[in-house]
């Protein structure tokens, strides 16, 4: 899969040359190309941004090295890559956008700064997504956001047991609480069950404490999530435990 | 105001040394200290994580280095700092928490890696914040998020201009179009109000470009924002211009 991204800060993409999106880069399975948006000016000061027309505080980034940019890429490839452009007025990214960009072999991200980007460039954009109601400094971090997420998904870059793993965040509930060794620290035991061998009992304990994560904290996603009868009987469970423990 | 970060990749973090971040750090506004919770470990290999008690794929980070980190940082300041940790079963992260945290002088992130943390790390987190319903390599990247987003409302980050004009977001209403120059490119014109001088119509046209785009795009926002009775009647406009253009 490639990844095209035009942006004025290439340097902090190295952000993604560790842990596993490194891998999957040095194993050819993602092509992360970086364009400088400042070596597509035209004028002496190779300035990227001027006043917004109309006034205003800030400055607004200008469309043409935008477009220059863009024509140098669609010369490379012959097409013009997937555009996308991250925004406040964008679609919300979730896991199921991160799915749908998966599918696409060649994405290109166009990263905002400063007050914003001259609105002609909108032509140029097939899709703007927001990655939540919060003001950044640009539009790098979001990116690489939505960069580290698609590339999880695509084939090899985790391993298929690790994948599968992830799954249960797919399936729409909070994944349930893990533990590792020493069995006790600082007083704290791992719970008895996980210790037990027994896969049935630890599968169940593993579903409740999922239900229950998901019933406390995010219980919005309970109304998304397949949930079998038996997750019905335990979430009513769960119900009266919680109710039990505010009346103590 | 103190980030204090822990992460097994604090190289990741030299995304946040350019632009408005970068400055401010110069400028000591802000201080980002990294901790390699690899360092705290203390067995021969600095093996960070285990398997997961239970079975499962995937491996998980083992509580006592990051104690052994945050016992070093409390004997550092006298306390241990206001401790945050990145997680899909958070808190969402929205403007409004941003504001929160910048009113702190000092913040503890913690970054999960891999499948997860053993669960006895709670104990030491005062706040689970989750950046969306996405799924993310580790918790870097969300990290990042909530120190740009949080370092901007640090006095002095921003010039007094800029941060004033952001303040349309928190108003809860999506930022009307930008343009600079030139006047035309490719065809493509800058509205003429914009070109006017007239300011008065100026701040109509872009609060009516601003109602439109959060009416198309995220209707949603409109129940929280602050509306006057002229914005309410730009919105019957709105409105009566989206059917027009329906029926034509």
């Amino acid at each position: 899969m490639i990844f095209d991204v035009l942006t004025l800060f290439p340097e902090m993409f190295n952000a993604l040359n560790y842990s596993i999106i490194g891998r999957a880069q040095e194993q050819k399975l993602i092509t992360i190309n970086l364009y400088n948006i400042r070596n597509y000016t035209t004028n002496k000061h190779k300035k990227v941004d001027d006043y917004p027309y109309g006034g205003g505080a800030g400055m607004v980034m200008q469309a043409e090295p935008i477009y220059n940019c863009v024509d140098d890429i669609k010369e490379t490839y012959g097409y013009k890559p997937y555009t996308v452009f991250l925004t406040p007025r964008g679609k919300r990214y979730d896991q199921e956008l991160a799915k749908e960009l998966s599918n696409r072999k060649h994405i290109m991200l166009i990263c905002g700064h400063y007050e914003g980007i001259d609105e002609r460039i909108m032509p140029l954009v097939d899709l703007e997504i927001s990655i939540g109601d919060f003001v950044l400094t640009g539009g790098e971090l979001a990116s690489m956001i939505i960069i580290d997420s698609v590339s999880r998904l695509v084939p090899g870059v985790l391993s298929t047991n690790v994948s599968f793993e992830n799954e249960s965040f797919y399936n729409g509930l909070l994944e349930y609480p893990q533990y590792t060794r020493p069995r006790e620290f600082r007083g704290m035991k791992v719970p008895e069950v996980l210790l037990s061998g027994n896969h049935k009992d630890i599968d169940e304990w593993r579903r409740y404490q999922s239900l229950k994560l998901t019933y406390i904290k995010r219980p919005d996603l309970l109304k998304n999530a397949e949930l079998t009868k038996e997750d019905l009987r335990m979430l009513n469970m769960i119900k009266k435990e919680i109710e039990m423990e505010k009346e103590m």
